[in-house]
């Protein structure tokens, strides 16, 4: 009796899946559709793929062997963390060949090492969960972004998360010093003991952090801490222009150095938006400004005594030199968390407003304004009736950049249509502008599935060359999440 | 008329050398034995080599063509910087048929961008002359090392360069902002332009930095700049042990945080070697401890006014705390001076010793000290009559290892004959040692020829495996300074 090859090949599928249940147990592999479908889409619900099966490995060990079975069927891996990518990077595609594999069982934090400031965490740990395990032995982990009640730690090193302390601390690439990875053909990198210095060949986990899942499944990482903060000053001010901000910012690094952790700015526009939003939200300043910055200047123990002199010293020198309008100090705790409230309200607000087509862009940061001022002028002039916003990390040069949909566009006109046609039209012209003023397409999100298509348009010949040949070599087989970053052979 | 191999192969180079020739003009290319000499031993006189000529590129684009030149010929290529490396990484083998090629020319320094605190070097430009441009710009470049007249920007970065000041500015890999290199084939990968946030795929940038001419030839980077120092405390400290040590340093850190730029270590024996070797130098203290930790405590303007008060006070408290037995604060600048003077001359007073293996190993730091007695009793007990000497970087976890030939080595017996012999055998057992305590044999020297056959013998068959394979990615031909870091294919 002969099988047709569709046959074959369901056949193969059970007999793997066969295996890799009886490898992980019942509580390691399900194919039920109410348990998968959550994993399916991604959080901001942009792509939506399908999958052979969610594997939830307990240990790398685990994980190595499954890797293992998946390199003898060809069977290609998703692995995800807490499913809250940026750039569809943790979805499967439509194809229901690939196997969906979560590291959220990988959540153990072990003891804080004081001495060292280092922790040793599995993939799987949730941010807010490792930011709790730091504070309570007096040290802090300065990464945070919006999304630190769900992503993991495997995902921000998988996607070298940023967030709003990058200024001072780095992107999550400056706070791994030790990484554990499951590479494609199943076998365990193990480079979790910390040593500062280590040159024997060059830096393999570097390579894997911000590889979004290519060319190894991280499976733990020994993570740096800092000392906790004694004390914050949390600053809004005023600015006419973002080429004052810029200045300001400048002014700032030269008054407190170090001690500048964020600098954050938004225009006026995406303030009325915000205040509109959070109906108890109240403006920090009196009057309308063109930008607004959000400055954060910390101490720990040693510095803390003397902060707020510094800060107002800071501040009346930067007035007495015209790099200001207004500014205030916030009083309390209460009142710095609602500055920064605000601030972490522009996204959600900006999307309440209707469609719009949302890109993370950097350029270096010395031509920000100036290129703020270019693109939103271009890309209004360009496609009548969208406005287009920029906000974000200034310190870092790196803006989000939203273009909003014409009036009209998701009520009469259907949504998903625009953002097919002019949206992504918009987006290649933003991304256009970016790399001709020498910034990235991604500055901070990662490429995914979302960028690919743009990297391989925009990215350097060179670049993409040695990323493709890197890929090939540690993936012969292309079974690491596939058509994520790179196109599929 | 038909020719022998050897005559074909005669032909093609001198084929080869005249493309070369015309390519470079006559100050790009030469075989005349009295410029070739000085470059083809390493500036330890460990290895000599040969090559079929010193090739001297005046920019990336001529190196650029000839790289590719060197492809289509099948010629290897053995970069060099100031020749000032410590493992052979830059010295040719004996075959005679690579080329050497000299970055030296490409030593044009750019601007100070004193906003952003960078600065554009080429790959050729000469570590003394980094530091005197970002003086002179009232920054300060944050790394140094005993050959920094010599050793240029593209070696410190080939071989992820380290030096007393990692504790708290990182080594090379931190201080690289931008890259430009010439790939395998030929092609300029250029990533100058800086951005702090950029996620478009792996990092290619940390991939090339450490790896020792083997991925790429680095022509020129953008480095990161930081204050200049206003203000430096040094102190000499005795303590009785390197467990006192490392207390020492953790309560130096916990006062005075990342003011904290070095914490050199070493044993009275060592001391007394330095005393003996410079005869107009003094002890710092006036009596004898077990161990001597010399520490900089560092301020940039902001925060100079405070600096000697927060010292005495960390001073204070380590006393009274019982952590240290006398120290001393240098009273001038001179003095600050003498107290290096005495930690940088540990390495040339050992050797005048007589012969000794030296080792550069790292291990977590807090399991230093417990190691650095266990690995003296054990080599000294195993080699007898030999006496063993660690001292350097307690901060980094990263000690200079060296152990002193028996008497009359070098004197009677012959110096070569005892370091291919026992020497050999004492790096072996140094080496698994390292090893065993999750260390590495390589900390901040790199690899190179000296290390390799280690490297082979004792790294992670995982992560050896990964070298590999990113090594035959980028370099197919295996071109880039063949049978450095890893074994020709």
């Amino acid at each position: 009796m002969t099988q047709s090859p569709s046959g074959q090949i369901a056949v193969a599928t059970d007999s793997f899946l066969a295996l890799a249940a009886a490898l992980l147990g019942p509580r390691g592999l399900t194919q039920d559709p109410d348990l998968l479908t959550p994993w399916l889409t991604d959080w901001r619900a942009r792509y939506t793929g399908r999958a052979l099966a969610l594997a939830a490995p307990a240990s790398a060990a685990e994980l190595s062997a499954l890797v293992k079975l998946c390199a003898a069927h060809g069977v290609a891996i998703v692995p995800q963390g807490g499913n809250s990518g940026m750039s569809g990077g943790a979805t499967p595609d439509a194809s229901g060949t690939s196997l969906l594999v979560s590291l959220r069982r990988l959540n153990s934090i072990g003891a804080v090492d004081t001495d060292n400031r280092q922790i040793t965490c599995g993939a799987g740990v949730v941010l807010h969960d490792l930011h709790e395990a730091a504070a309570s032995a007096g040290l802090r982990f300065p990464l945070t972004l919006g999304g630190k009640g769900v992503a993991t730690v495997g995902g921000l090193i998988s996607t070298n998360a940023g967030g709003t302390q990058v200024l001072r601390h780095g992107t999550m690439r400056a706070q791994v010093a030790g990484i554990e990875a499951v590479l494609a053909d199943g076998s365990l990198y193990s480079a979790l003991v910390p040593l500062k210095k280590d040159n024997r060949g060059f830096d393999l986990k570097q390579l894997l952090i911000g590889s979004e899942g290519t060319l190894g499944i991280v499976t733990a990482a020994r993570l740096r801490l800092v000392p906790a903060l004694a004390e914050r000053a949390v600053v809004w001010a005023g600015v006419p222009s973002l080429q004052a901000a810029r200045a300001l910012l400048l002014h700032c690094e030269k008054a407190v150095g170090e001690a500048l952790e964020g600098f954050e700015v938004l225009p006026q526009a995406c303030l009325d938006t915000v205040l509109a939003y959070l109906p108890s939200a109240r403006a920090p300043l009196e009057h309308k400004h063109g930008w607004h910055a959000l400055i954060e200047v910390v101490a720990d123990a040693s510095g803390a005594a003397t902060l707020s002199e510094r800060v107002e010293t800071m501040l009346a020198s930067a007035f007495a030199a015209g790099l200001l309008e207004d500014a205030t100090i916030a009083a309390n705790e209460a009142q710095a968390e609602a500055f920064w409230s605000l601030r972490e309200s522009v996204a959600p607000a900006e999307r309440a407003q209707g469609p719009a087509m949302q890109h993370d862009i950097s350029v270096p940061v010395a031509a920000m304004p100036d290129f703020v001022d270019a693109a939103v002028a271009d890309i209004e002039a360009r496609f009548p009736g969208t406005r287009a916003l920029a906000f974000g990390h200034l310190g870092d040069g790196n803006v989000h950049f939203h273009v909003l949909a014409p009036e009209g566009v998701g009520a009469g006109i259907e949504r998903g249509a625009w953002e097919e046609a002019e949206g992504k039209a918009i987006s290649r012209a933003v991304h256009d502008l970016v790399t001709h003023w020498g910034g990235s397409i991604s500055a901070e999100h990662g490429i995914g599935q979302m960028k690919r298509d743009e990297l391989a348009r925009l990215g350097d010949p060179v670049a993409l060359a040695m990323l493709r040949a890197v890929k090939a070599a540690l993936d012969p087989l292309g079974l690491l999440n596939p058509g994520k970053l790179l196109s599929p052979n």
